[in-house]
């Protein structure tokens, strides 16, 4: 029986955005029923760990499970696996749930809908091939470790941050390795085209081919993938992985009569609260807002997730927290480069209506004379006339996120470049070049504007 | 014979203010003659190199010459070494060189003083034995060198950022060495003794012996040190460093008539001018302003030398450059440890009248699946009523500099932890936590605090 006087708080989605959320509300409401509801087999896991896992640098998929049984029943949150929330019903403020054949009815004080998103796959002929995969789950991730097995030639579909890790999952097992990516360059959310040719020049040297500009016109093989036909050539593969995006699951939503954004995102307030009354939604289903321009945007990060996750949890429980909105930083590792992005790229900020201007530099991580530094290159991207930073790029050795971090900073408190230039930074010669890329970056923008007013 | 129509500028001292100076100089005015002097028998070298290579990290003094010769006559400098300048007559714009016995008088438009520091040493009895010694030079380290051939045992006075990197060179050597700190803790500009105490733990792990809170009281042996008194007890040593800070040289600016601020420090305004027209002061010699306080301060870090010196020599070649300040954020390498801080500690802070809240949180530098991870503990220090991040302190594996210049950035912006607790750090599973150790520090300060108004 459950006690009339306590808060129930159902969230539909355990993984980063749900279970930061339920583990949030328990802080927040000691009391409240917190039921967590999954239709995965498993408890709350890391899917940025899935290409690592691939890789064979994390020894097993289990390793990414975040927290043990007893962490669930320390908080006291209740979890229901392979369970799937048929229908929402916001007068009754109900949710229907199926697990095998049996249906409940469960009432609900706070809703929050963390449903995630699904692999967007473009329309290819022959997706529907034995040995074409998409990475979004464990199951995804153990499929395509099988197969990886008797492997010799993979095709990646889509330059972005999984195609990379995948392309150097593969290249760890010996298997050859082609990503073909339809815009002009790889990484095209995080990178304009000059940082991304650097980072392409990299992967190719460890062996990754990359065809950019190109699109994947069909699957071929019998049954099974033989290859593909990418700008109009033949390219042999026994694998084929689509890393081509997501789009946010928002059925359950829609059905609901929750509004979705112009995104295709969950419409959420500071306070993750959609449209309708104690229905919060979080994670890559739901719509962010971008810290530069306002504007909606889907950043589907496992770090917005969790930053989502935990306003949506406190204020299902009875609290008050906002979410400030995001840059989508990003970091990624593959092989041994680190390749990061915050805020908007020119080609994005251009898009956007702002006249931009930038500066790069190319620089050491250690002192010149310390063995063992590494290269890494910067791009600050600035407005011309306000002089502030709205994005940087980095490719490096090392220290890649960390520098990420702090131009995220400076972005979110509108700090210019004449102000990033002349910033106060560390050094010592196992650590960092005397001047900061960072801030030589900035300084190099800087010089290509009018000088402050 | 001189160009009467060009600029002519002379540089007092040649490492990394002087050079930096000359440099920016030359960029300036392509015109300019410009003049370096130094008493050193050396082209520009990075001090800051020199316990690396006692530690045998870098493979030899040479190693750290800034630029090669083909550098100063590219930028058509003229470097004058093993030359003193005796004095200046301001009125005149003459300064008084002597090399060897040939003395000179050069005119000047624009003179930077640029003199440096030499070793504070405290009033100890013994301190002219054979075997003790101070690292500022070279000439020191090709010394220090030389006695750790034969060396057992070493005793470092002061446990500053020399001292604790000296610690470490004598440990890769094998020499049994004992840090002896008059100050209750360990890096007292830098940390506060929470941290301090994280950090002397893994110097102690890594066979220091550490003593804090004691003095030494004498250096004991006939002609040669044989040992010390430190705390009433003795303690065997063949080897004596004394790193308790250094004074910067303002000998020559005082008979000159130029300012000399409440630090110790030549008077400098943001222009990095002095009292007295067109003599400029740059690097260990010259105050600078904290960012914080407004008050004055010495930096005394090469970082802050290499930034005024670029202002100095615009500026002393006809351009405007102002230097907004410090926050004195610095950061070493000893052992498998980095350690930085910027901005105030809770100590400092509470001496200036801030009252101060903070926020400490102890983390990894990967995801806590992916092998290899190290230990980070991040401080937060913040003033409670704005909830402004004033200070912030790290100890750790990896990744430790940048997150310092993420917190300096932070604090010169006037983030509040409520911000900084919220910011959009990025993450990979190779390469961080999910939730940042910045942000999470930054919420547990702010946790401590009243709620933002």
């Amino acid at each position: 029986m459950r006690d009339a006087m306590s808060r129930r708080i159902i969230i539909i989605g355990a993984n980063a955005a749900g279970l930061e959320a339920a583990s949030a509300a328990r802080k927040t409401d000691r009391d409240a029923e917190i039921t967590l509801v999954t239709g995965e087999p498993h408890l709350a896991y890391s899917r940025c760990g899935l290409p690592y896992v691939l890789a064979g640098e994390i020894p097993s998929f289990q390793d990414l499970i975040v927290f043990p049984p007893s962490y669930y029943k320390m908080m006291r949150l209740e979890v229901r696996t392979e369970t799937h929330a048929v229908s929402i019903n916001p007068k009754e403020k109900k949710v229907e749930l199926k697990s095998g054949r049996e249906i409940e009815q469960e009432e609900y004080d706070s809703l929050i809908i963390s449903t995630g998103a699904s692999p967007f796959t473009p329309p290819i002929k022959g997706l529907e091939k034995r040995g074409v995969f998409t990475l979004r789950t464990i199951e995804d991730g153990m499929r395509i470790k099988e197969a990886m097995e008797n492997a010799k030639r993979a095709v990646i579909i889509g330059a972005g941050f999984i195609g990379i890790e995948m392309a150097h999952a593969f290249r760890e097992h010996g298997i050859e390795a082609t990503m073909v990516e339809l815009l002009p360059n790889i990484l095209p959310a995080a990178l304009d085209r000059d940082m991304a040719q650097a980072a392409q020049r990299v992967l190719e040297e460890r062996g990754v081919r990359v065809l950019t500009g190109t699109s994947v016109e069909e699957i071929l093989g019998e049954g099974k993938v033989e290859g593909v036909v990418a700008g109009g050539g033949r390219i042999e593969a026994d694998i084929v992985i689509v890393s081509t995006g997501a789009r946010p699951n928002t059925e359950l939503a829609r059905q609901a009569g929750v509004e979705i954004g112009p995104t295709r995102g969950i419409r959420v307030n500071p306070r993750m609260m959609t449209s309708i009354q104690d229905i919060y939604a979080a994670g890559d289903c739901a719509e962010s807002y971008s810290l530069l321009t306002g504007q909606p945007t889907l950043s589907q990060l496992g770090t917005t997730a969790v930053r989502m996750g935990r306003v949506a949890g406190i204020n299902a429980a009875g609290g008050y927290s906002t979410f400030p909105g995001v840059l989508s930083s990003a970091v990624t590792k593959a092989f041994d480069i680190e390749i990061g992005s915050t805020g908007l790229t020119e080609v994005q900020a251009q898009r956007l209506g702002f006249k931009t201007v930038s500066g790069v530099v190319t620089s050491k991580t250690r002192a010149r004379y310390y063995p063992g530094g590494k290269d890494i290159r910067v791009k600050v991207v600035a407005e011309p006339d306000s002089g502030r930073v709205i994005g940087c790029q980095i490719i490096g050795g090392e220290e890649v996120t960390q520098r990420i971090n702090a131009a995220s900073i400076a972005i979110q408190m509108g700090m210019t470049v004449w102000e990033l230039a002349k910033s106060d930074t560390c050094y010592a010669p196992p650590l960092n070049e005397t001047w900061e890329a960072l801030t030589l970056a900035s300084d190099n923008a800087a010089r290509r504007m009018k000088e402050p007013r």
